[in-house]
Parts: structure tokens; sequence; C-alpha cells
């Protein structure tokens, strides 16, 4: 079965989901981003077969998140870095690691612990409003159409939703 | 082929990505934020087949992040709700569609405006250090091992990349 084409729906989560919505794309960017850079190496960290792990890097650099660079000649050896798109989406995924700590870590606690080098205070993620600084909640935000929205399918029915800007 | 089991990973992220690392179960869980709660209104909006929205509807609920409730009797018909969980995953979204806006909006702009109405503001969501407020980047944080941690498929390697916690 053909999969689905996300990145074609005219929503930012959609989009994004084209990109990471996946286990395997996800785990490959944490495991880049904590410093493991070849495909042995991520490999051998995931225990992914390795058709997954080709097609997961593949899509990963296509879609910008990744850089594939060669640091060896002959036999060519090849490593992935982080573009400045894929750096952008670590607090994405620390949000998510945030509440996956919370709600999934059952009675051992958090497997890894975040530390801050600016304050120098291990800490969480916390997602706040980029103009007052506050906590966003599920409660305290709302959603207005935006001007790339569209009726079609993925989106068919929620633009009606959408709270009209005020008059 | 038997999906992988992500909720076995030791790692907030691949647990995550158990629930929601999946584009219908993100797009689901979106719609359910947006004000759709019956089966038939998420299908139309989405365009999705009945088989692939029941299985992630149940898998929602199965976590514990949807709340299927009857609203209605003979003959029975449901809505699904967000659970506490659920509305705590909220804010990760709203930060991965940040994301989304910043990076894949195209020349259309975001099809989505966020409104904030603790400040009053149009915003957007920014990942920030729950201590000091400052924003999380990829280059300000570093990974210390927590107690739920080990070494096993999925994490095999990361462990010993994790910085030592001062002495």
């Amino acid at each position: 079965m053909a999969r689905t084409d996300f990145s074609r729906i005219a929503c930012s989560i959609a989009r994004s989901a084209a990109i990471v919505g996946d286990g395997w794309a996800l785990l490959v960017v944490r495991d880049i981003t904590l410093g493991l850079h070849r495909f042995d190496e991520i490999q051998r960290d995931l225990g992914v077969a390795t058709n997954v792990l080709s097609d997961r890097l593949q899509r990963l650099t296509e879609f910008g998140v990744l850089e594939k660079r060669r640091y060896e000649q002959h036999p060519d050896r090849h490593e992935y870095l982080l573009t400045d798109k894929g750096r952008d989406l670590v607090p994405a995924l620390l949000a998510l690691m945030a509440w996956g700590d919370r709600w999934e870590s059952g009675q051992h606690g958090p497997p890894l612990v975040l530390h801050h080098n600016e304050c120098h205070h291990t800490t969480d993620a916390t997602v706040t409003c980029r103009r007052c600084g506050q906590d966003l909640t599920a409660d305290s935000v709302e959603y207005r159409p935006g001007p790339g929205g569209r009726n079609a399918p993925g989106t068919a029915l929620i633009g009606g939703l959408l709270a009209d800007p005020p008059h």
C-alpha cells in the first residue's frame, strides 16, 4: 500500500508528520542529536533493519533535516549531520520527550535527564507562548484561519471550526 | 510485518512515538483538539480509510490519550475526547506545528494561526527551559543518564555517549 503523502495536507502537523511522523525517523534524529553519525553506529544502537534505516536516512536527507557528508575516500564513507532545519527540530523533540517522561516512564523514571548549559540546571522542556512567556496549554489557545489553510482531504472540515479573528 | 513495539525501548521519544509516531494518529489528536469528536466527522475531515481510523482511535484510547464516551443510546453513538494525558500532549504538538510553520509552509504561509487567550496575542509555540525560561536549543542542552536508562535495542550505544554528571 502506498504511504500516504502527508506533506500534501495543508497543515503544519501533517507536514511535520510527513518528515518525522514515524518512530524510526524520530529515533534516527535522536541518535544523531546524541552524537551517533554513522550508518553502522545508528544501526547497532537501534537494532533496526538496514533497509529501513537506509530509507529513513534518505528521506530525512531529502527533506533537509540531515546532511550526508563524506568523511573518508577509498572506500567512501559517509556520516549524517543535522542541518539547521534538523537542529531546529530538536526543541520539539524535547517537548515530546518531556511528555513521554511524564506519562510513560513508569516506576524506573526518565531514561535521560536534560541539563541546560545556560542556567546550569537539570531541567525539562516546557512549551510557552513566544509573546508572553507563559505556558501554552490545550485550554489557553485558540486556532484561527491562517493564510495557507484550505478545505481539502486532511483538512476538509476543520476550517469551519476555527475561531474567527476578532472584529 | 509486525509493527515495531517502540513502547519497549527505554527512551521517552520512542515511547511517545509508540503512541503518536504516526501521521494518522497525530492528525486524529489534532482533529479532536480542534473540536471534531465523532468517527464520521474525523473520517470526513481526513479522508482516511475507516479501518485505519478505527485502529488509530482504538490505540489512542488504549494508550490513555483519548476517552471513548457514549453520547446516545439505541443505537449507541460514541464520541472521542482528550484525556488529561491527551490534553498534556497538545503543547508538544504545538511545538511540532511551529516547526512545520517555519520550514514547510511554503509561499502560502501557515495554515493555522495560534492565538493565546492569556495574553491576547497571535503567537507561536516556543520550547523553553522550565528552570530559567530561556529557549532550549540543540546547542544549549546536554543529555545525562537518567534512572530509567538501559543498554538494549533502541538504546544499545547511546548510554556511552551521555555526558557524565558533574563530580
